[in-house]
């Protein structure tokens, strides 16, 4: 691996302008590693903007095919990082080793799945309607659409996935795929490995031709909203707090040329036990919960952070198990310190509240994360108590117990917008509580039948998004393939000459993708 | 037709609470109609949200083809309004009657191409990712995807199509489609017309069993920022001034839940006229172009407003036809007062400005709008002056001519995001002039060859949108059957069973639909 040099990424060229250095630290011990990162200057943003900007109209005129070459390129080059790469990226994060080589393969398989998507070709979106010269009272004339990428994006990436949807993640590989270039915020808790995966990155565009500036790496506290606010980004991709997430929001919506931003911000994910499944597999379902509830300790976006159920005495016994297993969980160490501070607060704030009672969990202390279960009533939800709607990040849930199904409906009802609803059953629960399913489409961008929603599959069909505060646009989804879109937009090209079409959309279909024409899926010529 | 009576549409019921009316007005006489319309109170605003609230789950559980029929009746609700309607409408908005009949069938064949997307069905984005029990190192579950509609939509209708971007215009269709529950807000300009459309409407929401409260109209000024901020209203359609429609958008970004809207405002639609074709056909483009430009008096989003040609004894040549040409066009009754006195300002800025000469047109007076042509100095251009990038809405244009083809490269550089360009050209410019269709497609929706941008096809190819100032997010169309997608988002089901499938995801395609099984688009059964 290249030495770690702590220099900002600008336009194919490695900058240190600014005198202010910011360190990475060791996520066990506290202590900061022997890397200085220099914080990016404004002149250094605004090069880095530039850069993207300069790139974009070279990179987005690339085929599909060459931009697919690069992404399979940055996968080659993400699998090539090795034992001291992934011994790094665990030493800024506390993360296990196996999670790290699973992130790694994921992060990889997700820049091949879009290079797959980019020689697919539906991402166009190409639509042909043909003139109708001889049309009544007015001839048509041909029109056709496809999509193109909206130019610069800036990209922040989360500190719970220091891969996955970090430098080379999800957000990055979607920009890159719809023909953005990005401007990418390196997190300032895994500094160290964000380098090394930017360096990867910058090889692979530099081994297939990418114009300099297709990628660009910026390190620093507060550098990005003078990012947010450059005129030359056209977007931002972020995952993080509602109140990171809801700042950037802001802060695109009040621009001079307001830029749409995705933001995936808070979910606590609710789990819904129902009858029969209690009954049949009551210790099973608490063993399983417990896993999800502190996978990764707990600092998952869909880490179930809310169980309901109503009032049996299954769920009376199911809650003494949960209680009894999650007692049993050694403690883990997090991220880093601000988020043990935050877990330590959002604990606080449970034990306080008159409404919530403390059913598990050795008490918080020390500099790793207690699981913990709590019982709050279910008055707090009816009433939107904001301490249930909140997510505690950390290996915490609370189960809440219904006085009947009227009830269910109601306490769901008045939940925000969430990435996950999880329904556990058995086929007699289903066929009784199927209307769930539509109340919960209005709240949740994914729903679970019997799993649990930690563990996001990387695929066409995913949706990671849903309602606000899940996200800052229900549309949207950071990640499986649909990413993509909230990169592009179409354009319609009328009456063009065949020699200036863009392949996806000539009457030969060089390209063999499938297109609407004239209302019509097809991949045949015209 | 029913008598007017000026009540809100809520809930299908009509409702006047307040006590405040307003009138609409003779477009060519200024004087008041005999009809009081009642504004809306807040009580009424927020009746009008929740009963669309409350159709929204009924609504979007019906099925696509139900929502055809839908869409269908009204299309026939509208093509029954007869010439006591079409002569309501010319008399509200002073456009001529063959327009208006125009205008109708637009409209009703608008619903009709919704209604045929809706039986298509590939607006659901369907896809299916089977699961993979035996992959290694994790099994894949099952993951289905799907859109459904927004929820409650409020709409702004645009003065300058009173009937195909207003009441049941594109907003509402697309709305309405994607199982969406629509708030319109009637345009004062043409309140008479709004209501016999809203009656058509609830008409056929009546025949086809649709749950009332799936249309509502509210009357009234001021009324439209209690909508946009109700907590029901889940996303915004309008067409209208920039200034409008960046006031909702603000709005919408500033509620505890953010919303999307999506405002057509405004555009300029630079004409570019090539060399050879100035060489070939000056006199006919100049007719062309002048016909173009007076157009519906130049009332249309996608008027003519820049007209740009590289210095040549023929560019000379045709603006001196251009000119004698427009001098020759009567003038015409706008829209209503409010109009022709934005066209006065617009004009009197035009000509106060001292990089700008009037080169054609009648001096302006009287209650009828001239026809002007103006030429402006290119460095306005290159400056980003102002005065160029605002849209003056009425029947004028402005030429400017540039040195070369670099200076036109960077006059268009210069440009703000825009609805259209059009380039008119030969063969030999194409071959000459085609990077400048990359350039383009950074700054408009709609790129027309040898066409005249006024004159926006409903079908499925069609962009009607661009980047800001065009619209408020580049990444939607108003106009066209993509035009659905602002109003829908992605929902995720994991592991369902079968029996809990919507119909576009079930194993046996009922619907026989297009969808991306395992990657690879298909009718095919799983």
């Amino acid at each position: 691996m290249p030495e770690i040099t702590g220099y900002n990424f600008i336009g194919g060229q490695r900058s240190a302008i600014g005198s202010r250095t910011v360190k990475s630290v060791d996520a066990r011990t506290g202590k900061d590693l022997p890397f200085a990162f220099h914080q990016a200057t404004l002149e250094e943003i605004d090069s880095a903007a530039l850069a993207a900007a300069a790139a974009y109209p070279v990179y987005r005129s690339l085929s599909a095919a060459r931009r697919a070459e690069f992404l399979d390129a940055i996968a080659d080059q993400l699998d090539a990082l090795g034992d001291d790469f992934v011994a790094q990226v665990c030493q800024e994060t506390a993360l296990p080793t196996a999670r790290i080589l699973g992130e790694r393969g994921r992060t990889s398989g997700q820049m091949r799945l879009f290079a797959k998507l980019l020689r697919r070709g539906d991402f166009y979106g190409a639509r042909i309607d043909r003139a109708l010269p001889d049309r009544q009272p007015l001839p048509r004339p041909d029109l056709r659409q496809y999509r193109i990428g909206l130019g610069p994006v800036a990209v922040f990436g989360a500190s719970n996935f220091p891969l996955a949807f970090s430098t080379a993640g999800g957000d990055t590989a979607a920009a890159l795929a719809a023909g953005c270039p990005v401007v990418f915020k390196a997190h300032s808790g895994h500094m160290a490995t964000a380098e090394h995966v930017a360096n990867a990155v910058i090889q692979a565009a530099e081994q297939t031709g990418m114009p300099a500036g297709v990628f660009n790496m910026i390190y620093g506290s507060g550098v990005g909203e003078a990012l947010v606010k450059h005129a030359s980004i056209q977007a931002v991709g972020f995952t993080g707090s509602l109140m990171g997430g809801r700042a950037l929001c802001d802060m695109a919506a009040a621009r001079d040329q307001p830029i749409p931003v995705f933001a995936e911000m808070s979910s606590i994910n609710p789990v819904i036990l129902l009858t029969h499944a209690l009954k049949v597999r009551a210790a099973s379902i608490a063993n399983e919960l417990c896993a999800s509830v502190i996978q990764g300790c707990g600092q998952f976006c869909t880490s179930p952070g809310l169980v309901l159920g109503i009032r049996s005495s299954e769920f009376s016994a199911f809650k003494l198990r949960l209680a009894a297993v999650l007692a049993d969980q050694p403690a883990q160490t997090m991220l880093n310190a601000g988020t043990l501070r935050s877990y330590e607060q959002g604990l606080a704030r449970l034990h306080a509240h008159p409404g919530i009672n403390h059913l598990a969990g050795n008490s918080q202390q020390g500099t790793e994360a207690q699981p913990q279960l709590f019982a709050a009533d279910v008055q707090l939800l009816l009433e939107q108590d904001e301490i249930l709607q909140e997510e505690v990040f950390g290996p915490t849930t609370i189960v809440v117990e219904v006085e009947s199904e009227a009830q269910l409906t109601a306490a769901l009802n008045s939940l925000h917008g969430q990435l996950t609803a999880t329904l556990i059953g058995e086929n007699e629960d289903f066929e009784h509580f199927g209307e769930l399913t539509t109340l919960l489409e209005h709240k949740v961008g994914r729903i679970l039948f019997n799993g649990y929603p930690t563990g996001v599959e990387v695929c066409d069909a995913m949706v990671h998004g849903g309602p606000y505060p899940a996200t800052s646009d229900a549309r949207g989804t950071s990640v499986g393939t649909l990413a993509i879109d909230r990169f592009m937009r179409p354009v319609c090209l009328q009456n063009y000459p065949e020699s200036l079409l863009p392949d996806a959309l000539k009457d030969a279909n060089p390209l063999n993708i499938m297109r609407l024409v004239d209302g019509v899926s097809t991949r045949d010529k015209i």
